[in-house]
């Protein structure tokens, strides 16, 4: 949930600073996509506002791309019965109860409005440089190997290469043989 | 001059986390508007990252604008022979030799280059939500009723009011006399 002071902030304030520096990898969860979808699911602003977001989205990420971040995003999708699965489970399990929130029940029921937000979000905010990827996650193994593929591909096409040593490779010859 | 860490994000990372929060006036000196006058001056990244930052620029000012933060941006301009009665002040006068900075003379050798800069800048970057003003400041008497007038109407139209006091004017009256 926000700080007072950062809801006195536009809604990219608490998430900005913690965008990766060059060679380090962020996870953010939710984040700034919880700005667009909340107002719509619960319709706490006028449309309007949440269409301005996806501009200011946008504009945001081509900014991280620009300055050579790469930006992945994926939304994990469980059907309705699956879901229906898991929070019997969490009930009925002693070892998961403490998962259980009674709120889950309440926003289940706005499933179809979930959706919707998801839909609009995904149509409005994937671009080519910052794209969103629907993951199909009722079973997680089918979960881990599509975002692991993704993962790995996008880290291949970086072609990464260890830093160039700072001595020439007859000093490090050199430096070995004094070593041993 | 930009920390390493700094210059390892976007060039609005270090600008963000300042922006103020409701209520609050922040004054920032340069900014982000350095990003994009010193790499035209001295010509230090392709023209097309450059014009990419402009963009950028008016897509974040119209996120705090967004969220009724108001942008005010100022350019205090005095003439050539100004800067050059300025900097023979500074060098005459030993209360003043302490700002001088022979940087400054190098500066000064690329004078055209600076003005098509920020004429760049300003044409790309003054928008509605967040206008540029460029104020004739040889004179400092008149550059600071310039930028009093703009500052004075624009807090003016923000029609503020003192909050509400949290009691009933019947029951301020009932305190007053408790305390006399």
């Amino acid at each position: 949930v926000p700080t007072d002071e950062q809801k006195e902030h536009d809604f990219l304030w608490r998430i900005h600073p913690h965008a990766p520096r060059l060679g380090q990898i962020t996870i953010f969860n939710r984040s700034h996509y919880e700005d667009v979808i909340m107002p719509r699911v619960h319709r706490t602003f006028p449309a309007g506002v949440v269409r301005a977001r996806y501009d200011d989205i946008n504009a945001f990420e081509h900014l991280l791309a620009e300055s050579s971040t790469t930006v992945l995003k994926f939304y994990l999708h469980i059907s309705k019965e699956e879901q229906a699965r898991r929070l019997r489970d969490r009930l009925a399990d002693s070892t998961k109860q403490w998962k259980f929130a009674v709120n889950d029940l309440h926003e289940r029921k706005l499933w179809s409005r979930y959706m919707r937000a998801y839909e609009k979000a995904f149509s409005r905010c994937s671009t080519p440089e910052a794209p969103w990827y629907v993951v199909p996650s009722n079973h997680r193994w089918y979960r881990n190997l599509v975002v692991a593929d993704v993962l790995c591909s996008t880290l291949e096409k970086l072609k990464l290469r260890y830093p160039k040593p700072a001595l020439s490779p007859a000093e490090l010859r050199r430096l070995l043989r004094e070593i041993a």
